[in-house]
């Protein structure tokens, strides 16, 4: 079959993405209060969020575990029939773990796994967020109300995954999802330590990272979208007065040209605070190789980021430092 | 008396306002939801409130009352003897009221009246703000935490009153109080038209403007500082929201050179929500004079303020729009 | 072919701009020394210059001309034979020019005419700008460095164009193009005001509104794209210190939550200086409809756009104001 | 005399430093194309230099030198008795070098030295900037316009000397000239490592910090204001682009709150972009003390400055690291 073999646009956006967190009160009130989320659902042990700017129903799935780490990340697709073809070929390839009904805010959804472990998910029938009369906003394109509480994140950006082989993982996403490279970083003895690949003009939807543990299906981070770098400087006050620990930043990434704050919620996983960066839309995009020197000049004004930056991922893994794979100088977002 | 007549260095900075409002909760919850001010006290129809970055307890009185305007203005002096020094040469110059045993937060005072009726008071002992343990800032240079609620004003900055005329009580504010002139609008009939003073290097921590209905004792707009001008695009945001009829901008004033969104409290008075200008630091500063034709270009980008700038104030007065003096081009703030 | 009908994904982004102008070298050094453009090539009458961001070679080519306005809008697409489809596809519906050899920095184009009669072309070769050692950036995914000269514009963004009926122009360029509706001003009387249509994730490559002189071909403006509000705060006092006329902002839109600033450069061409607004990353966004009664409110935060936003179009056409048509409260951006 | 004992009130502000460069070709290109300031006079050595917001005709002399490192330092008092006052208690107090005739843009002034060994003036005569035409601001109350040349510095904001003992200068400061302590880091052993005064409502005009070398009469960085944080970004950005080497920042200090950016000019002296922080207005305002255990959590946001900005100064002293005093977590600024 021929289009199972062109994703190209088969795959829309970035959906949701569902955080497991052992101190789910505490978790909770740092997306709320914090991050400035409004809870639209909760079901079982989960509870659903958004940010204001979200056109789903939501973008974040909450759920009590007894590890901190990532149950699933969702992928909307453009179509129907680009669903079919998506399962179609990842089923063929023997990544398929399946059709679920959906869940609450999307309907049915292929299961599989990406060649990490990491658990996805592709979808497309969803629902579009209405917002109650007291949530309505007064600009008519924005699906919520900006309530001006803590950082006030607009919506869902990305998701960057640790991984043991970067290529397998990238080249999965490019053959079976349609991703394009964006930038990567190329060690010297020719390892891929780091990809940044999207499938809309964002430089990347999804980042994967070796992980310097060597284990499988952690998340390095979830990052949320505002408007402004000022949103960004603002929100590590914000971080700073809630006792919220500041991992690095705010500050400029040379990759991708993000502005950065990261800090951890209070289950452990490790969440972005991100704005700006750069569009693609060049069709024929020339993808961005960073050599081991030069990832060695620290972030773009020259800032080091954190050894736990390195080797910090969630569920947490204890690891002797003396038995960390050494990626040299690689900043893995 | 030769201290009387050089007041130079006697008055510290602005204290506090009084704002009345014939709708006291609905302006409670304008100052505390969408302004971000914490309430520190009650007393009798009283509210008080303060910025996070104001060190005294409290800079907001706002008190319940038949109309909207502004109760009393109050300047902190350097000192007891400055105190007394005032008072004196108020007293003398028969402008005095009296001393008044001092109010919520601070110590007595010194009860006067400009030459255009509004009342002010000028006072030395005051009550520092101790922030409670939950609101203690990580900062500690700073009086209370960032909450991250609404705008979240940091400080008063200044008040902006109407008058009959300018030039008496621009006059009576630097020789009785040791104000000085930074900046004002002289028309061609050689009228003063408004005039931005201050005793800080703030271009102003108070403007008199010529009243277009040629009242009394009314108050144009009491002003709260935020740090960046990214805050106060961020607050037009927050008023849309919240219903806050925005009155003009955000924009930039070409006199004193401040970022400015206004818009009405529930009560009806003019707030502004403010940031930027310039710093005064010149010992033997030159007043800026606007000409007429200068004013008429409008403001820094050639914005235009509505008539309602030139001619609404609190109370409220109902005059014929024929009836309304008629200054030339004049942005009264 | 039903390729032909199906033109989604066709077409890539806004190529680039060819502005007339009568006063070449003023609109020159506007170009360069206010928005701090840099000149890639010379030819004939016309001189080629690109934002730092651009990754093509121009993106605003600059012809001497007798009267300001657009010689001509580009297109790139995503690939040459989706080049060729599109070109079939206009050919086929009447709208074709025909095949030009292609121009400095690009290959060949298929020229053709919107219904109301702009030259568009659609072309895919293209030559990436390679930046001289001097231009060099340091952050490697940057095309070329940022100057810090003037405005410092990162690269070109969305064109508007005036025209006698929008509904006909929007409709051609959905069906053969593969623009997406994304928000649109419906009148009492059905009217379609303004469209706003993309074919990239942004809420608009180019807008069509009505022209109220109704004229043929007019422009209303170029928009060049800055990082962020600041700097649209900032080019506004570079347009003020260089008296450059400035019409309206900087300020929010509501329609598109753009951060804007019009001004014309010396050739009477509107240009725009743009930030912020949203990005759409549905498959199956929903138009936003604005209604007269909408309109009506002005822009986000209420500022009123001048006369002049509504008529003033190049070129330049004199109309007597009461033959204009008359569009009832509609911003035409 | 009761009046020498008397400072409050005589000096006004910082007017200018002047700065050593054996470089001063390349550090002149520094000042005028990275950070925007123009060119006011030459004499012999020394270029003088002003950001376009001075009101004074220059703030910065640079001159020819062997060594990097700063000449002088130069107080504005706020009268001439002021000047002879405090001419008067300095050469009381053993501290005088005598009255020079003045300089440049300023009148006679009277030479001393800090405890330390820093040579400063005092000074009261000045020549305020006045614009030539091509140079006028179209903001009547801006001293100069706006060029939009580099990183377009506003004004001087302070400077940061080294020095072996930072009590002994601290209260020579406060006691010959008036300034007010405002924040200080006093180490677990009670040696006050770093204090911040000021003459004006900034939180310094000067700090003074222990050097790690144990040298007297270094600098540790002057400091130029711009006026919003996304200008101190701006500026990163221009850095990176023009290989100047940024040391630290763009990040928010916790002492002072200033946001902060620091690099090397070619002549080797430590320079620092600086905006935002707080106004201090309290007449009886209570000096913040910073303990050694508050120091050790870093900057505002948990940044750490890195080991040169606690042992670098000029002139460049060379110690070997291990005969470096310890200063305990101590961020000299």
């Amino acid at each position: 079959m021929d289009n199972l073999s062109e994703p190209m646009n088969d795959v829309a956006h970035l959906g949701h993405v569902e955080l497991l967190t052992p101190r789910p009160d505490e978790s909770l009130r740092f997306f709320t209060d914090v991050l400035g989320m409004a809870v639209t659902d909760r079901v079982g042990q989960s509870v659903f969020l958004r940010g204001y700017g979200d056109y789903e129903r939501h973008t974040l799935k909450l759920t009590e575990s007894r590890q901190a780490g990532v149950a699933h990340v969702a992928w909307r697709t453009t179509s129907e029939p680009a669903l079919a073809r998506r399962a179609a070929a990842l089923e063929t390839a023997g990544f398929g773990l399946g059709w679920i009904d959906g869940d609450s805010g999307h309907g049915r959804a292929y299961r599989f796994v990406d060649p990490d472990g990491h658990v996805m998910e592709v979808y497309y029938a969803t629902e579009r967020y209405q917002a109650p009369a007291d949530q309505r906003s007064r600009l008519k394109n924005q699906p919520q109300r900006y309530s001006g509480v803590g950082i006030g994140v607009r919506r869902i950006d990305h998701v960057n995954l640790l991984c043991r082989e970067v290529t397998a993982n990238r080249v999965f996403m490019e053959e079976k999802l349609g991703f394009r490279l964006r930038e990567h970083v190329i060690l010297d003895d020719a390892t891929e330590a780091a990809a940044w690949i999207s499938v809309t003009p964002l430089a990347h939807d999804v980042a994967y990272t070796l992980d310097a543990t060597r284990s499988r299906g952690r998340l390095h981070h979830v990052a949320y979208w505002v408007d402004n770098r000022e949103d960004v400087l603002r929100a590590a006050d914000i971080f700073l007065e809630n006792d919220v620990v500041i991992e690095s930043g705010p500050s400029k990434h040379a990759i991708t040209q993000a502005f950065f704050l990261y800090g951890f919620e209070p289950g452990g996983n490790r969440v972005e605070i991100f704005s700006s960066g750069y569009l693609i839309l060049a069709p024929d995009w020339e993808p961005i190789v960073w050599t081991q020197a030069e990832r060695a000049r620290g972030q773009a004004w020259g800032l080091r980021l954190p050894p736990s930056f390195h080797s910090y991922g969630t569920p947490v893994v204890e690891v002797p430092a003396s038995e960390l794979l050494h990626v040299p100088v690689v900043d893995p977002r």
